[in-house]
């Protein structure tokens, strides 16, 4: 990977496992649990898609400086915690631009695996939600993401303009960067505008 | 696979599929829970299965059918949630067809890759139950099928019916459809007479 | 693997099997949900070390002694769960046990399979710790190792200097000795002394 896409990623990395380590701060975990949930949330998503495409071991057990950002990001916020817990609007800025960029990665690395495009999206979208989701379920709690304002289908939308971009022919850079961007700018509007997915119609009478 | 397997494992998908967005529906998911509780139940088990076993990436990220029926299962549950949870005999009818069916595809498909009887048999219910258990976790709660009638083991028997009857020589065919046919008629008479697994005697003192 | 290293690995598998099927039973699972949660706490460690280094399928897979050992752990917790209960100490003895063989083994075959020492101790970890993970998450409840007395970290300084030693060049058998016992004696320490990983200062604001 060129290193400017290495940076960026571990920049993703840093702000997901800052959201996982503020949830175990919550939820009165020790500082074991607060690193356990930074690196889950952080390349969780990560490993779901390689262990499903069969990309094993995931790159994340391969290179340190996977392992210690993570580590860095839950140490940070153990520390920190009542700083960054009332800087959630910033850290949902953050996050925007950690899930803009891993549905863009996740899609590709899933393109060159041999998946077709359909399934190739959905592995960007797993690879930018799954570590929220590892993060609620080590918390014991449902996943926040099926209740949330607009927050996967951003990241199902930026994962298919990339692989479609790149089946077509289109440099990699442009529709990388276009599938980023078009993921990032959904992400904050659906975040200023309260934008919510919709909700089943009537009661539920299961 | 031949395409009348195909078309019977597209249908328990679809039914299964039903089962998880009626839970989504039930815990007031957006219609992105309803999608992912759809696919993670309709297509889980066969994931889970595929991952333990090494047959990766899965074939449900192969063919775009197979993501397609979750998808179409996900969107009729969201729009007639209301009637289909009023089916709730029916649908347990349906989902004991996918059960016997799965149960019976997981396991030969285990054996295929090299893994002995038992546990062969082992991940043909691994491969009927998995996503109703994947559903139950995503739904925030402990999975159904420790504490319901009679589920997993008419699964255990008709897996192991489907690979022991192979392994000694008789017809694929014939094999298929005696583990599929024990399988169902053990969970409808456990549904029909409530049957249940013996429960822990006295109390827990732990 | 030599047959000593079988006959502890397959002790540690009973000990946690007890442990998660004590848990179904508080839980009021039924028969097959005691039996479930005794694989998944026996097995689910190693289950998802084997998946994350690409070790498919997991050895307990094809060696029917893997999967006798929880069935029968199971059926006697099922049996005689109000005694068992009442030993929760000598549980945690052997426990200590299971958790100090399973982070050397996990580590060593995790370097068997081309990691390096910082991601082996890792998955020897996740191997001691990944069982009453999954028994957790299928019970149910946020996993107890995040707020427990020390129980991770032994395991992941057992591993490390296994796989450190074993780099250095000592003998096999001399690290995984020293580092099972290492292991062992901070993990019954910190049964014995109660010590906890430190936990975040002040409330949390998130």
């Amino acid at each position: 990977m060129p290193s400017t896409l290495v940076v960026l990623d571990l920049v993703g990395i840093f702000v997901f496992a800052i959201s996982g380590a503020l949830v175990a701060v919550r939820k009165q975990y020790d500082v074991f649990g607060v690193l356990v949930l930074a690196g889950t949330t952080g390349l969780g998503g990560g490993f779901v898609r390689d262990v499903l495409i069969g990309a094993t071991p995931p790159a994340a057990l391969a290179d340190w400086r996977y392992l210690l950002v993570p580590v860095a990001a839950g140490l940070v916020t153990f520390g920190f915690h009542s700083t960054l817990g009332r800087q959630e609007r910033l850290i949902n800025v953050f996050d925007a631009f950690g899930l803009a960029l891993f549905c863009v990665t996740g899609a590709l690395k899933a393109g060159d695996y041999g998946l077709g495009p359909v399934p190739s999206a959905l592995m960007g979208m797993v690879t930018a939600i799954g570590g929220g989701m590892v993060r609620d379920l080590l918390a014991g709690r449902a996943p926040v993401v099926f209740r949330s304002d607009l927050y996967a289908t951003p990241a199902l939308v930026g994962g298919a303009i990339a692989v479609v971009g790149r089946d077509l022919g289109f440099p990699l850079i442009m529709v990388a960067g276009t599938g980023a961007l078009v993921c990032l700018v959904l992400r904050l509007l659906a975040l200023w505008r309260g934008w919510r997915a919709p909700m089943p119609a009537g009661p539920s009478s299961v």
